[in-house]
């Protein structure tokens, strides 16, 4: 006997317990999307590496797990899934009707360093709305996230969603005269800030030569935490000639508006020094954060107006965000929403044998009876699931089976207290026992 | 505007269209599964090399994906499930409860020649019995495998599941004196023997020096296409000491009674000359073929003893089997018992705009009123599935996308023909159009 092979590091085994966890976690996401109107899709495992690569500059390239096939062809296993959606649009054109609402749950996978809350292979809940320039697509995917959290049993208490605007940001910044390429070092650093705190981000923006007016600016900006707050801070730091374009700060009002409207003002926090990354984002951004337990994020999104054409396809634009399985799960599992235990079956069929049977089941290797086998069929094509011992032994031994198996009901097969055409069955969870027709099971 | 990128070779994109047609077959894989109690598993994507490279001489291994982590680790893509289910039962060892009744709907990696109903990427349903030693087991998987058929529509002129034994076989060469080292030329050429033919089948077996009454006795032998048949060839080539065991004869003999007993006498065949690879079967094989179509293979397994042994673990038995969606999805086509188009949403809203509301509503981008927002979230409450313009524009423009949507039905929001508190609604199949109160929606 040799060693036990295990499995790689930063990955799960589900065994059924843990599935049953997934599916529900699975099944959750499915609903919303589709009470929604998004429509499900999928694509490759793996893609040809360039998809990735081309978007010069993402931390995720380093993250890639990659590799050659035999036709020297270089591949990676997709990190998101985002790029294979702009592929996918992009190969049908105009084929397809825009604007498409389309959600999918990849299997993700990322090489970094193991931690709570990260491994390096994961599911992703991903929902875009594509080719869509009004804010609708922002109201429309933020109120399906809140629902989503709802869904799961999560309320006000527990979670937030925490609105920004790229747009809003870079007006700002370019109204403060921060030259276009410090711009993105300041992006950095407010990625950074939760981490880092006030005081060492506001050295960051130093380093990067920002005035003292400047660093203040950035700083009172970023601490704004309702529309009227950030409204006095845009009035009070407005540049010389006004504001460039006033469509990023219109779009955040109507959007926290018509959230308020739609009943969700106390999951919808403005927090301007959300960020998202480095990527792709373009306009509003969003996160959704856990409100104990240090902020962990569970899903992050926003607009991105030029990733298709980036891809090699039309200018067409695109909101949307991802949530992840691991943290949601971690926090599912802290507010006892999970389910638990095995999946169960509606009945388990023990076969009560007399000693005669005993010994002559025994002669046969422990095979069920074929009448047996008979109810089964029958009670499966009702639509009942069941199951029964598969190497008939004692009662007592089967009926553990049937405990451990989850069964809902055990029907006491052979039993003499049931006459012809009729079965005694027993509730495992009410203890109660009694004769029931066939067509009652 | 760069070059569009294209999806690698011998992977799938599945648009919605084809997402529907995917979740149909695992949703009947699925419902199976469970109407039998059997319990869903996954394991990762891709496995530590050795744990398929342990299973020495096995054609998969040249098929492999492999690459190496940033730690400089061999891993490969899973070509099969097998292997993890091997790894998962004897990490937990003693502590799962045997018989296990496990499913899993894995993604697959091959690296292979692209050929009709053959990808490099697919999906494959895995169901597997562990620990179990009667029977009984066969019975539970063949029976499942044949209502998971019928669950598709498809009937005892579509398909047959032909079911041999390795042990028979086995016994049966022993018997006739073709010595151990010989007799996996013999499997390997009855692997072929459908593609290439029996002419050329008895040549090979000629060549590896089988002498003409064995090869006239194996030619008969796999002929047989009922058990009495079959009892008759073993009568007539028993070997002067009488077949060494009856274990294999009584276990096929035993299965075919058992399944005719179920009804299912018409699905099954009698067939030894199927051997389902060269792999890890020990006892009964079987293969469910399509009927016509050159006698494809949708799913195909069988009794494998020594396989969780041979992977580091207990001498524990397993039967299982695996189902591919490609060669499936194809047959199912050809017969028309596919989805087909979009899975749609219960309502779209369609705006009635006024010429005064369509002029005010250019001026907000054509964003969707509050009033048409509400109405979504409660019908979303309701468990309804619901879509409307996130561009609202004409009339005729809204009701195309709610064709193209696929939906059932249309609220036509703000019609004037609608008391206040009802709606106007058209069933988009029938053409009917009424007005409604909204708790009838």
């Amino acid at each position: 006997m040799s060693e036990p092979i295990q499995g790689p590091k930063g990955t799960r085994d589900f065994y059924p317990e843990d599935m049953g966890v997934q599916n529900h976690i699975f099944d959750c996401w499915r609903k919303v999307c589709r009470a929604f109107g998004y429509e499900e899709y999928e694509g490759p495992t793996f893609e040809n590496l360039e998809l990735y690569t081309g978007k010069s500059g993402a931390e995720i390239v380093g993250q890639l797990y990659h590799f050659k096939d035999k036709g020297d062809r270089d591949l990676a296993l997709r990190p998101e899934l985002t790029p294979t959606l702009a592929r996918m649009v992009n190969q049908k054109g105009s084929g397809l009707r825009k604007p498409l609402k389309w959600f999918s749950i990849p299997r993700l996978y990322r090489y970094e360093r193991m931690q709570r809350g990260r491994l390096r292979e994961f599911f992703q809940l991903n929902m875009d709305i594509v080719g869509c320039d009004t804010w609708a697509a922002e109201i429309d995917l933020i109120s399906a996230v809140i629902e989503m959290m709802k869904e799961f049993g999560l309320g006000e208490k527990d979670f937030s969603i925490r609105i920004s605007s790229r747009q809003v940001l870079s007006e700002f910044l370019e109204g403060l005269g921060v030259p276009e390429d410090k711009r993105a070092s300041v992006y950095s650093a407010l990625d950074k800030r939760a981490k880092i705190g006030e005081a060492e981000f506001c050295r960051l923006l130093e380093k990067e030569g920002l005035i003292k007016r400047n660093i203040d600016a950035v700083e009172t900006f970023f601490n704004c935490k309702t529309w009227e707050d950030l409204e006095k801070r845009l009035d009070q730091f407005k540049p010389p000639g006004g504001w460039s374009s006033a469509i990023g700060a219109d779009a955040l009002k109507w959007i926290l508006e018509r959230l308020g409207d739609l009943g969700y003002q106390n999951f919808i926090k403005l927090d301007l020094s959300v960020v998202r990354g480095l990527a792709c984002y373009t306009g509003i951004v969003f996160g959704v954060y856990d409100n104990a337990g240090n902020m962990r994020a569970i899903a992050g999104g926003g607009r991105y107006d030029n990733l298709l054409q980036n891809l090699g396809g039309q200018p067409v634009s695109g909101v949307g965000f991802g949530m992840g399985d691991v943290v949601l799960a971690d926090l599912l599992k802290e507010k006892g929403l999970l389910p638990e235990g095995r999946q169960g079956v509606d009945y388990y069929l023990a076969d009560v044998l007399t000693p005669a049977d005993v010994a002559s089941a025994e002669d046969l290797f422990g095979l069920p009876q074929k009448e047996l086998l008979h109810l089964a069929q029958v009670l499966r094509a009702k639509g009942r699931s069941v199951s029964y011992s598969l190497e008939v032994g004692k009662l007592k031994r089967q009926l553990a089976e049937a405990n451990d198996q989850n069964a809902c009901k055990v029907i006491f097969f052979g039993s003499d207290k049931a006459p012809i055409g009729s079965f005694e069955v027993k509730d495992l969870s009410s203890g109660e026992q009694k004769v029931v027709g066939e067509s009652e099971l």
